[in-house]
């Protein structure tokens, strides 16, 4: 079942460490099958490189049951499958602890886009959430940290496919995209800007947003109906 | 005499500089033998090139006598020693100077538990020792060592195995664990944390601790009875 | 046609990963055939590893046509024809998003000239640009991007040989040298600079410029007339 | 000639790209035969992957005459000679642009023993020269960088051979020991404790000296009459 789905899930779990995003499993990928309902994810706590496409495990996208697979799915399966609910764009999704992406979730301030290499991708600031509460934590916590994803940018009247990614309080990055691979490519576009952002505040300490006529242009002319970067426009 | 410990040793100190935990020989990892009293250790000053399970050494727990090997034992030894004495959860010991948390040592400062990377294996901040004295630094060095390490733990009512890490000042890290591997785990984790610490700080300058709920819920999720993460709960 | 001149642009936009100045296909290099009036270009968009010589596309300098090639060439183009025609001694130009003169770029600071590694290669600091107007980004953007590091050259006195970098605010570092292969070789110093020179001013912030005999002995002993550095003097 | 020191001299400049103290031909190892009275050094701007052990040059200690080699010494060579002339005990020498001893001499700093680490190779501070006057800069210019350093030795009652290593003002490290290979060593270490240092005093901005007794002790267990670290003891 989604033979595809669960290699192209697989591949995008090896570029994790391929890019530098993660130490040990600290880190998953995931996708959705939006006709038959069902999300293929990683399995929980297994070595990347013992990894193969059938340990990923498929369950349903509305229940987050089991389908198939003999390993337990990724513990953080409830974060992705409340974004997959609630942002029906979202193809993939990956969530790692990758160094900077991190550091700036530890402290709790958005990612500013304060370059292009940051508005080729994201429209706008990488947007930090607010800490949890104590009954959120202490509840179905990997749900609600989906739900503390989503209130963010419903908040702020953010379009998730236009910044597809966030920094949770004091834990890290998620990132989305079209699909699995995609996904992973803004997660390492993330953590580029995350790097960054942290050098070139420390040389300009009051460095203000980048001017929106340069967002507008780098953004759009990757994304949208007046695209022309790349062979494919 | 304790091949497989042997063996399980060797395969801990290989992977410090596979993590990029150390330069030259500035490691050791050692693992004990509660049963027989016995403990396997790094012969001292030995590349990691040229090292055999048959060059680990074997010292007496209680003693620190060599009991068999031709090299000296590494001479951090006798600290080792004092923690497997004071601390009998201990299985593994690993003492690096591993750049981040060396230099949290240098600055003579705790590493603050500022995320669920730090929550998931450290069940609160890492404590750097005080200064060690004259007469410390001058009498039975590596024991000593020892000793303040075990002062600030019982001082502050810290558990050895929640908190698998420290920070001796001015000096670096020692971590531990169940075992030889899990010590290099929790070793990787510490260097991993005490990176993204600097630049957390630099960010926010009075980041306080996170939320106290949060901390609980990512280590007790991974540690003790009611841990669900991974395949093996 | 411009067989030679494909190879050494292919080899020249390859050496950017190697030395780890670009991440995905955040890079270009081109090089001039003042002669012909043409200039050789990477694609747009396309991979590192998938490219090879032919993929390279040829342009007119005057016009920016595309002359051979079945893919469109770098959207920087533009950007490259506008430096070439103004500056007759340039043989090659790269752009990166190499992180640390990016994160100058994004500060909006120059560079300033620190020590003999830069005065090894850059005869003075590399400036970085004002910020661009709206109507330079609404317009022929690509173009003005060249046109604003042309005026910042001018406005400077700065002759492009002696300083063969410049800082696109908000954006990032355009190189350039005698050809493809010297352009890439003081992009990669020009990170190296920029690498040491945010570190610089952590340790000493209020950092003045290096002695300018030191500047002059150091460029000067490799550049010019009087150069005595290496085999070939 | 002096095969078994060209040797030597070759692997040791090898061993610079290796350990990531070099970009390009930034670097320079030299050996002296102190009975025969030659040095034997890198010659000057040749990459290193190009470099065979007949490339290395031989030069006369006093008057710097090149004696065997067909391409020019390093254009360092001066400075190395006055070196070898001044401390007697230096056996081989190393000049590298290593980022983090980079930064500190760009920011014109002394490098603080701040920890073992340091204490266990340098007994103190690592000297950084004064800037060096028009004069100097403008007369035998390689031949006064030797001779600032020695200045900065005398001035300061340093032993060259418990402190091996410099920080050039404005310019880079030189280190150097008892033979080639060790000179590279320290230059390692140099390395490793400048970029902790950098850290450590962002932590701890007002960071004061390490305990005296600790430095003692790190040191001079590991050299003098009274070592005991290691297998040779």
């Amino acid at each position: 079942m989604l033979e595809q789905l669960k290699q192209a899930v697989l591949e995008a779990n090896l570029a994790l460490p391929a890019y530098h995003l993660v130490t040990f499993t600290w880190g998953n990928v995931s996708a959705v099958d939006r006709e038959k309902g069902l999300v293929v994810i990683k399995p929980s706590g297994v070595e990347y490189t013992d990894m193969e496409a059938s340990d990923m495990v498929v369950v349903d996208l509305h229940t987050g049951e089991r389908i198939e697979g003999d390993k337990n799915p990724s513990s953080d399966t409830a974060t992705h499958l409340a974004l997959y609910r609630q942002f029906p764009e979202i193809g993939g999704i990956v969530h790692t602890h990758s160094r900077h992406a991190t550091i700036w979730s530890q402290a709790g301030l958005d990612l500013p886009a304060w370059g292009t290499t940051h508005a080729d991708y994201f429209y706008g600031n990488i947007p930090c959430t607010r800490r949890m509460t104590e009954a959120e934590i202490n509840g179905a916590y990997e749900l609600e940290t989906g739900n503390v994803i989503i209130e963010t940018f419903l908040a702020r009247g953010l379009d998730a496919m236009q910044v597809p990614a966030v920094l949770v309080h004091s834990h890290g990055p998620f990132a989305w995209g079209k699909n699995a691979a995609d996904a992973v490519h803004n997660a390492v576009v993330l953590e580029e800007c995350a790097y960054m952002g942290i050098f070139s505040r420390q040389l300009t300490p009051a460095l203000g947003d980048m001017q929106k006529p340069l967002m507008d242009k780098h953004y759009l002319r990757k994304h949208g109906k007046n695209a022309y970067y790349g062979q494919l426009k």
